[in-house]
């Protein structure tokens, strides 16, 4: 089976973050980012979530940056020690890590002469020449490197500053998106499935089983999805039809 | 500076799925698998969130399975064509993709003869040789070769057989976990950190900032961890003694 079914523009997202990893945090970022990713018509393929580490962060955005259009980080860019993001990325683009003139500026007027101490201005130190993203809460600014994206990890900054750099991205169609649900099983519907996939391979067609344990009942949602399709009626139809034959019920969802 | 701190034993968890990366979905396992990895002196190390795709399962496969003590996969071992985990992993470790004779048996006797149809005798279909990992639930087995456990993607089925195969992990000793919360700003207690920090390096002193929009009040998590320091009070009273200094709050949370 060979697909053709991507959107032109791709993106991946990292997480930096030990308190995800020990359990302490859920990470809700990368969900707010992909919901708002696939309706913008970018499509997010990886999510990695990795250690405060300077080896591991440079990897996977080397990794990432190569092949994504667009890699958004979010973490480790606060005063503390356990912040490294920034000086991380700047080792991983071969840049100096400096002062950034106007994310000091912001900053120094922001929290005053007096109160602009060692920590805070750590938040101005960015690989030299990058742009910054604005804060408009908490002022310290995330920046831009060619395609990287490096954002804060407190959901709530992170989710108005990705929003904000949102508008300025390329956009593509967004992603194309029906859900049948059926009482059938799953493996009842296995087969008919597969052959409507291999006949439209434009389409993804994914099968979400779910149970409830109490009632003993369960179904399936049905989720066609086309990044270049124009419409998903036929696939639709072709669905519903299998159902009826098989004695099932659907509903779009 | 140069810190020993971690476990003797590592994981990743890699989570396949398309409906993840969509938004369409949540992913809760992860958090669940790592909440009792730590409490199991598991130190989970890496997450990745990927597609649906043979390439990108084999590849990431055999980078966790190197470099990792334990890899956890869950999704993409259902009855239909998107299920492709199981043919992936196959490539991966270049063995047979061939009917695992127990759990042909177990899926036949539960869905009786008749009802066996192709999708559920695709869920019997696995590297040649590999033990398997019962489902209490659901009858359809995971299974495990070498340091990868393959398990499903459904999350109340995915905990089960989880929980069942931790048992028989080796386990390490769980992470030393002590959170301190002040009421001074992050970039206030930013140099005393890290001098603490760096007196201490067998230890992790994270720094987790939160605010309250409406109330304009905020604070700092301080979470002080080690895999292999017998206590931690020593870090914990130098931090208390410099939150005072400083004219701050402190108190163990």
């Amino acid at each position: 089976m060979n697909k053709k079914n991507h959107s032109n523009l791709s993106a991946g997202i990292i997480i930096i973050g030990d308190e995800i990893l020990s359990g302490r945090t859920k990470d809700t970022n990368s969900h707010f980012i992909s919901k708002h990713l696939i309706k913008a018509g970018i499509q997010l393929q990886e999510i990695g979530i990795i250690q405060d580490k300077e080896q591991e962060i440079i990897n996977t955005v080397l990794k990432y940056k190569k092949k994504y259009h667009y890699v958004f980080t979010t973490g480790g860019i606060g005063p503390t020690h356990d912040d490294i993001t920034s000086k991380s990325i700047s080792k991983a683009f071969r840049k100096k890590f400096v002062f950034h003139p106007e994310a000091f500026k912001l900053l120094e007027k922001y929290y005053s002469k007096d109160g602009f101490n060692e920590g805070r201005q750590r938040m101005a130190k960015m690989p030299k020449g990058v742009s910054l993203i604005y804060n408009p809460l908490t002022i310290a600014p995330g920046f831009i490197i060619e395609n990287v994206f490096v954002l804060p990890g407190v959901p709530k900054i992170m989710k108005k500053m990705f929003l904000e750099v949102l508008k300025y991205l390329d956009k593509g169609n967004p992603k194309k998106i029906v859900t049948i649900n059926t009482n059938l099983y799953e493996s009842n519907i296995a087969a008919f499935l597969k052959d409507i996939q291999n006949k439209y391979l434009e389409s993804s067609i994914g099968s979400y089983p779910y149970f409830n344990f109490n009632s003993k009942k369960g179904g399936v949602n049905i989720v066609v999805s086309s990044w270049t399709m124009e419409n998903l009626d036929n696939i639709v139809l072709d669905i519903e039809n299998m159902i009826k034959l098989k004695g099932g019920k659907s509903s779009l969802v």
